[in-house]
């Protein structure tokens, strides 16, 4: 069974039904804990325990670390982006490692970032060096790919679409939201990825509720075949799968995208983002985020992520 | 003046008179060297010295550090990419740091890569590290940028339309070749920045030959002044900091483009790129690629950059 990992400002736990047993370890990164499972056996078993709830948790991935994330992965997001999902190409770009922030922690829009967005995402954690070159097959996708965790892509929209590259927009401190549990698979367990469900709420209000299976474009094993012929990977390292429909941002229709071509980049993204100002759904001050993804059955659990938002 | 580095397999050389002077350091990091000032002092003012030619060069900035690049940033690439220099955002992505390459090192072109371009670039090396909420300034600029590199931002367009993210087409092995020379730049010799000359030939024909002067959108100090709100920088990272035009891939007509976006997307870049097929600029088997980057009056040299293409 699946190991489920927290971690503290000074320490790393064991999930256990007793509650969090403190792991007997040196490691201060990510990949120093992933190296000890001796370390996280012993604990698992057994030790003394506290309320998992007496702890302040912080993002089970240590920075820095490398921050890849999959564009538009998703047939239901993808249709609702305005593209067409059977001629996607697998995409990726680069997120700063300095956007990681915890569990908990509050989401901070930056005073010069009018549109705020959401994006739950299953991150896939590395567990063994992913070298330009390997062979990424079924057999071993399970060597690299050690833990899963739960992570909101927080996106900048109005810096997003006119810059049309990402990284900016998606980097900002706080805007990676990851945890709280670091999911340590056993072998066999990634079989079950596809049946994980990733939802999202905003106040309580459902926006993102969609399984994995039937919706996801390219899987995991494709995505690191993909990466494998350019990006290194290290333990550690975090990749982000992509998020299904619902974020607050949505396409203009096809007719409108085409008569915006017409007008001057800037034109056209001015007029779009006017009637964006009436989108209600972009994260405002005080917005309660809540993430969590999981089997149905409950066989995979990533636990729950609750973040605040606040304007800087 | 200036002070030229320069970098083998095992071991840093400053650049005099006489020749390359090695220099007493335990640095193996282009971080660890920018700390050691005082080794470099005294290389530079004497000691044994062999002749340049009998070293064999690598890039002088080492792997793994942050590749942060600038996108469209020459008034002159701009048009040429059938976009509005008055009105382009400052905008960055990232490459993989596993693409750095030696000065006369093979580019390597993967076997799935057909159109293959160059840009010559100004790298910045940076010297002290950048923390998200410095302020960075005229009078602490210096502090930030320690030395600049002669670095191509080798593409893959045929990746990089169509994905519209830029990382993966700019991050495969080989795909940024740095150097031969780390310049160390004095106090008040980044004013001299703006008088650069960019120049890439292939096979002896000039493609890209451009004063940085009256061309280049935002300048360093804009570049690091907006990095500094989102993403960290250390000692040895490098940013890229635009090409001017003259690179294979050009746009087409306004009206080609607005018509194109009538296509389905995979439609419309088949047809761009069957088109593009003809265009004889793209780097093929062979050709040597050579990139230099000088002030016209030589007071500042960043050397000339070799390197031949391989398919592979």
């Amino acid at each position: 069974m699946s190991i489920s990992i927290l971690r503290t400002a000074d320490a790393w736990w064991a999930q256990t039904q007793a509650g969090a047993v403190r792991i007997d370890t040196h490691a201060t990164t990510t990949a120093e804990l992933l190296a000890d499972r001796a370390a996280i056996e012993t604990a698992r078993t057994g030790g003394e325990a506290v309320p998992v709830e007496s702890l302040d948790l912080a993002s089970p991935v240590t920075a820095p670390c490398r921050v890849v994330a999959q564009m538009t992965n998703f047939r239901s997001h993808v249709i609702d982006s305005g593209m067409d999902p059977d001629t996607i190409p697998l995409t990726f770009f680069r997120k700063a490692s300095g956007s990681i922030s915890g569990p908990y922690d509050e989401i901070v829009r930056p005073a010069h970032v009018r549109f705020l967005d959401y994006e739950v995402e299953v991150g896939l954690v590395i567990g063994h060096p992913l070298t330009v070159g390997s062979e990424v097959h079924a057999a071993n996708l399970e060597d690299y790919v050690a833990a899963l965790v739960v992570t909101n892509d927080v996106s900048a929209r109005d810096l997003q679409l006119p810059k049309t590259q990402f990284f900016e927009a998606k980097s900002y401190p706080t805007f990676t939201p990851v945890g709280p549990v670091l999911l340590l698979l056993e072998p066999g367990e990634l079989n079950r990825f596809a049946d994980l469900r990733l939802h999202l709420s905003v106040n309580g209000g459902t926006r993102q509720d969609k399984l994995i299976s039937g919706d996801m474009i390219f899987p995991p094993i494709e995505a690191l075949q993909a990466l494998s012929r350019f990006q290194r990977l290290d333990p550690g390292d975090l990749v982000l799968t992509g998020t299904p429909m619902g974020t607050a941002l949505s396409a203009p229709s096809k007719i409108v995208q085409l008569i915006g071509n017409f007008l001057p980049a800037h034109v056209k993204w001015k007029a779009f983002f006017d009637k964006q100002a009436k989108n209600p759904k972009y994260l405002q001050h005080g917005d309660l985020v809540t993430a969590r993804i999981a089997t149905d059955d409950g066989a995979l659990d990533l636990g729950t992520q609750r973040t605040t938002v606040r304007s800087a």
